[in-house]
């Protein structure tokens, strides 16, 4: 027991428990010129980098160590967004061990890097109205357990009686129900654009992507999507649509998501055209299923066509799927089926899908 | 670049991105008997230790390494409770890589344990109507930045028409504005003691309690008490009460918190009797100066008596402020103060805090 270590007393005589022992060192550090440095203390070890989501994927920066065993790496200049990252120590991946800002994931932790822009960029924190994010606790019949469904509410949705449109927004496979909000930032996406009147107030409901623990195996994984598409009809809108002040009707519903969310949303979506009136689908593609799976919807595209208000995919130019992306879009525009195909700067990374966010919330329930 | 490590193409055939390479270690694994085993993969390391909240401060748990380079060690039973733990690797400190259930913190990554009971203990998900936690974005010109405010909201908030009293409840030095919810439960409790009719329905109002930056020096951290004052009554109070339906009055407002939250509850607490009905000081004091600061309240324990319906002292028999803790409950005894002192087994600890919570929350607002 060493009570001294763990107890300072305050000028103000409270007495409050502390990490012992006390560390000034900063990391991650942004520079005014947006280079970023990162510092691990770990005298004992012989090799240490840094892999940061700004970094090619299997790329690493090596790090060096200072006299007191502190190690160090400079990077960037980096564009202001939001990056994870992670130390490598002699084999060992892990988060940066000071920074509080922890990406909440499925399996294992990074840390989170944000370089913020001037003037604000959509994902900052500005000085707007805000909104808040409402945390469920739903027992799903379907899957079998009670689980966490996030939701953006607009800012002055508990002053005024309006009724609101939503976007079902759908994380990717090493996500968590939080990702969209912790990660992500759709939440103060959605305050910067409806502050500068570019997005209409709308309502974000954001739940659990996953229907079979993550990392299942390959004949359990193929049932998520189905369970999933069950689960979020059967129990996620009737839910939210009683709950909230919704907007009826299927212009006023729109289904997008990330990776296999964007999966999730075209599929769904596909499926689901008398229930969503515009797709979004970021860094992913419908899945080699897809043509086949909806067979008789692809054959129609007139009918396709005048139901969808918007169908938009949005693909890094870096990304690792690239490929698979831009065949399911041509397979769309082989079928007359009409979407936009728009490629951006970067990989399979969260910079991406907070601009695919400010980006495609404008464009929803304007009919 | 390496694609084919980073891309897993499901059997539904959708690509999703996945950390390389898939490991199936497990960590932490609980045993039927409440045993639990830690490990992590750390083939180069020289000596791997484990800490964690269920041991005495400055201890550890030396983990021995496997042939494939994974340390492990079995400890236990434990109590069922949630549990911070980290692990040593060569001299550095952190969360455990694998498990996605990160404490968040104010600096320093842990990670947590939760060891269910069963039956459930009011803080495991139980199959009860759950609240629900609403997440505000506040700017505040007191502090002068956007901060959370964590309310929880009781199961059927949205559906009745009813007011509510409400719970102000503060968290510990480490930690941030989701510590309540994220490490401590708040929610889960108050839904298992309502759905047993031992609490009766209420809102807890949980802001971030650091009004100065954490790890100031002790010149700044001193003003944290006075400001964090001035915050919650200029600022969270009315912001409260005009966006919930609060049910008016000192009788329908208590105030407690945790640690450094404890200070800022007694503190707080006793200059606005005229604003709280109840105080709760978890692991706890009102610190050194409580006498001086508070001398003309403290002299008149009649008046003090007629309006705190509860005061409530909770230490953890092991917790290294349990001296400084005794002499706060001796000073209200001796001046004739009503409260009630209650020991407990554990430290300076979550495990503690949940038990206090749930112990506390059932005493408010009968009156």
């Amino acid at each position: 027991m060493k009570p001294i270590a763990v107890l300072a007393l305050l000028a103000t005589g409270v007495a409050i428990a502390q990490p012992p022992p006390r560390d000034t060192l900063v990391s991650p550090e942004i520079q005014s010129d947006k280079r970023v440095t990162f510092r691990v203390r770990a005298p004992n070890a012989h090799r240490v980098t840094l892999f940061g989501a700004w970094m090619p994927i299997g790329s690493e920066e090596p790090m060096t160590k200072d006299t007191e065993g502190v190690w160090s790496v400079t990077v960037g200049p980096l564009a202001p967004n939001g990056y994870l990252y992670t130390f490598n120590i002699d084999g060992v991946t892990v988060a940066d061990p000071i920074n509080p800002d922890v990406k909440l994931r499925q399996r294992t932790s990074a840390s989170l890097l944000e370089v913020p822009a001037s003037p604000a960029a959509p994902w900052d924190v500005a000085d707007v109205p805000h909104g808040s994010v409402e945390v469920n606790w739903l027992k799903s019949r379907v899957i079998g357990d009670t689980r966490q469904v996030f939701v953006y509410l607009p800012p002055g949705y508990d002053k005024q009686k309006s009724r609101y449109p939503v976007l079902y927004l759908f994380h990717g496979s090493g996500d968590v129900a939080a990702s969209w909000t912790q990660a992500g930032k759709a939440n103060l996406i959605l305050d910067s654009l409806i502050a500068a009147k570019k997005a209409v107030p709308m309502i974000v409901v954001m739940p659990l992507g996953h229907a079979v623990p993550f990392g299942s195996a390959p004949e359990i994984q193929a049932k998520n999507l189905p369970l999933f598409e069950e689960y979020l009809l059967k129990e996620i809108l009737p839910w939210a649509e009683s709950k909230y002040r919704v907007a009826p009707g299927r212009r006023n519903r729109a289904i997008a998501g990330l990776s296999m969310g964007g999966g999730e949303s075209s599929n769904i979506g596909f499926a689901h055209l008398d229930l969503f009136s515009a797709i979004g689908v970021f860094s992913s593609s419908g899945g080699a299923d897809f043509a086949n799976r909806h067979k008789a919807v692809i054959s129609d595209a007139k009918a396709v066509n005048a139901k969808l208000s918007l169908f938009w995919l949005a693909m890094g130019k870096q990304d690792a799927g690239y490929a698979r992306g831009k065949q399911f879009a041509d397979l769309l525009e082989q079928n007359g089926i009409r979407h936009d195909w728009v490629e951006t700067e970067g990989g399979h990374v969260w910079a991406v899908w907070r601009w695919c966010l400010a980006q495609f919330a404008p464009m929803l329930f304007h009919t």
